[in-house]
């Protein structure tokens, strides 16, 4: 057998067109490259951007969930899974939420959970339920006080597991970021949901910022034309984590158990913060446009080791870690019509805080950290500066969300990263009270916490091109952007 | 022959490793993701970040260029070949600095050859030949009036020609960015030079500016500790160059050329003015570090097309050519080191000019457009808000480069971008006077502009690495940092 028939076999037992490797300046610039080393990998077809159109059929009696209506509650009895710090915030505020009755609370802490239902018992009169008799404790909550709805906020690793035990309970299910981080587990979530028909919708609370509001509402109003390039992140130093450490609690307080993730990963750990506000600017997984494939890079892994050796005794747990995860990854996603979109992530680095939030279009560009927008249709129209002062102020006084007019004034009262949580917890309340759906799908909260699978990936590979898979079976075809909510 | 065996012979026949597939992970990846699809690719192996390790041998004769010394010149004769709107401003400015001779022009054009020697004896009260008869002229001129240098500003695609045929000549050859716009076209670069041992250095500028020698000076002196990342731009709107087409001039001025290129090229195709200082701050291909792969992603081409539509007639030549090339290009490098490299590149969408030049370390980020820097060492240490105001004059008293201190007043005055234009042809004649190395040797040039093909590469190929070609041969190892000169 000659080498040429042997290739031609080789690549059809791997279903490949046998033209592909000396085909279109491939071969050549592979071969200028080094592609005779070891090792060598197979990576997707560079004409097929994705999302993929692999997945297995459906189930019957699982339905696609893009438009997803619940009847309507009048009250909305609601339990927690979770209430560290995060899980208390979000106890505090719904107190306060018209419709909302706090029906139970569990956690692995006993002293949270009488906390947080003091807490309730103070604001509301009425003290709920606790359940901290271990990790299934939950499910002991969900029969007793059959709740409408769930927050959960466990640590990460919990998020999946939870998140699909309470939708095969048909409970309404608000799982805090990342809302799952293995790509198993996203399709375990957006299979269940299918197949509970409740609403399953990721705490992506930075879309109801005031800024990221305003600037959705003039992208969806053709201020910049049509969207080209944006531009997220996750930049927030925060390796004073790394000193929660509560005698006796295991993973009990956050930089506990996330320190562990930034030593045994290497990629974008935390991608949805940044990203969510651009994804829903472009309509991505909503009709118009899809997350298409992502390419990635982390810097080397030195801050946390520094850091450890610097502010522990040699001795320390945080002292015999191998810290493997890049301080800073870098990762650029290809959507289905060709937009791009940076996604940085760094919670290492000593640097101001960032999210980035740029969305660039034909007519202009707005971007966050701090608020500047230029762009032929804004102010006096001379984009080679931007917009501030009082020039910025008329934005504001122009654009500004319907939704944070309605709201905003309460929700800086409520706080909460500036309004933001309230404003969403808000949402969701409303939602569930009219029967409408949410502001963000369950394959929205897939797609965005998937850069974390797909970063590792490509990190791993040397930066190979991953294909984001299609949550939606090619049904975002069909789910209407989401408008701008009066 | 079984499956496996086939597999293996082919593997074997282009030098993989039989158990490359199925290794770490890889193979499941890929399946989940459509490997099977038509057209797919090989790629290199993910654990040789690069540079290249494969080139053909240097010839007999040749000379590894990175720490080039010419003998000292009292007078640097100095001829021009191009000298349209960037030339002409070398030609200013050169008769102004002392121990120069302009002793030769050449443009395809009588009239600015005119000009230009008219400048040249104005200000010098000696008028230089002139060289206008086609475009080989400039043969004539290196033969007639032998030239210690050449200043080389023709169209891009003239570059690497005339750059090498100036080093045939024996003549110290300096080209301004990109140096080159093909991979082939660098290599003959380097080849010449080695062979001609004559000083071959781009003429990259922005390495000159207050901002990145200041930063260059921080980071040698360690201020923000080891450094993981930068990031590089050239963002400026430019479309207004679609105006110029000077009748009967053909590829007479900037943007009747550059407008082909933006049409039929999709990639990075002005990469140096942000990625050379980040490299500088790097030591890339100098001892410390390289680099080592790219991957890139371009958004879609609308913005090119929608300009000419509206702005000349529906039969002008702009409005019959296909845009192609993405109006935002976003590229990651890896160096050898691991660092990450965000590199941007937008020459059409109205937004503020940035060439971004951020460098991020372990103790502090500083970055460009405004100017701002934070870090453990900086002003008070606190490092979650950028030094502004007085905080951030103090630095510049504290680290302003000495150069920029030497020259910087009279830089000032005599202009082009900001100055660091005068301090770049200072420090050439500088060096040539002396017998110095260059600021920037001939294989930066390469490396800098590799990443046009590069990106362009990556981009066709959906987003797949390219490895740099190691232009040095290894040798990089062996050149020192760039020092602060004083």
């Amino acid at each position: 057998m000659d080498i040429s028939s042997s290739r031609r076999r080789f690549l059809q037992t791997l279903g490949l067109a046998t033209g592909a490797l000396a085909a279109g300046g491939l071969a050549p610039s592979a071969q200028a490259q080094g592609a005779g080393s070891a090792k060598n990998i197979i990576v997707p077809n560079p004409d097929l951007i994705g999302p993929s159109t692999d997945w297995t059929p459906r189930p019957s009696g699982s339905k696609y969930m893009g438009g997803f209506r619940a009847p309507k509650l009048d009250v909305v009895k609601m339990a927690f899974v979770g209430v560290g710090a995060r899980g208390s915030s979000h106890v505090s505020q719904l107190c306060s939420i018209e419709g909302v009755e706090i029906v139970g609370i569990c956690d692995l802490y006993q002293e949270r959970c009488e906390r947080n239902a003091a807490t309730v018992e103070k604001k509301t009169g009425k003290r709920p339920p606790i359940y901290c008799k271990g990790d299934q404790d939950y499910i002991r909550m969900f029969k007793e006080v059959k709740p409408d709805a769930v927050i959960v906020c466990p640590s990460w690793e919990w998020h999946a597991r939870i998140t699909c035990d309470a939708m095969k309970h048909r409970i309404h299910t608000f799982t805090e970021v990342p809302i799952a981080i293995k790509m198993e587990e996203l399709w375990d979530i957006v299979n269940t949901c299918e197949a509970s028909q409740v609403h399953c919708m990721q705490l992506e609370n930075v879309n109801y910022g005031r800024e990221e509001l305003m600037f959705l509402n003039m992208v969806r109003q053709g201020v910049i034309g049509e969207l080209l390039h944006g531009e997220a992140a996750y930049i927030h130093e925060l390796r004073g984590q790394m000193h929660e450490d509560v005698p006796g609690r295991g993973t009990g307080s956050t930089g506990s158990w996330r320190t562990y993730h930034y030593a045994e990963h290497n990629g974008n750990l935390y991608p949805t913060h940044g990203l969510g506000p651009v994804a829903q600017y472009m309509n991505l997984a909503r009709t118009e446009d899809n997350f298409g494939r992502l390419v990635s890079f982390s810097s080397p892994a030195l801050g946390r080791a520094a850091y450890a050796k610097k502010k522990f005794p040699a001795d320390h747990k945080w002292n015999k870690l191998n810290f493997q995860g890049g301080d800073m990854n870098v990762s650029i996603i290809k959507t289905t019509m060709g937009r791009t979109i940076l996604v940085e992530w760094d919670e290492t680095s000593p640097r101001p805080y960032s999210r980035l939030n740029l969305i660039q279009g034909t007519l202009g560009t707005l971007a966050g950290f701090p608020t500047r927008v230029a762009g032929e249709k804004l102010g006096n129209g001379n984009y080679h500066s931007w917009l501030e002062g009082e020039a910025l102020a008329e934005i504001y006084e122009k654009y500004d969300h319907p939704l944070w007019k309605r709201l905003g004034e309460l929700a800086k009262k409520m706080g909460g990263h500036g309004g933001m949580d309230f404003v969403m917890l808000y949402r969701i309340i409303e939602c569930l009270r009219k029967g409408e759906p949410m502001d963000q799908n369950v394959y929205e909260g897939c797609f965005w916490s998937a850069v974390t699978p797909l970063s590792e990936a490509s990190v791993a590979q040397g930066g190979m091109p991953q294909v984001f898979p299609d949550f939606t079976r090619g049904d975002w075809k069909t789910t209407a952007p989401l408008g701008i909510i009066p």
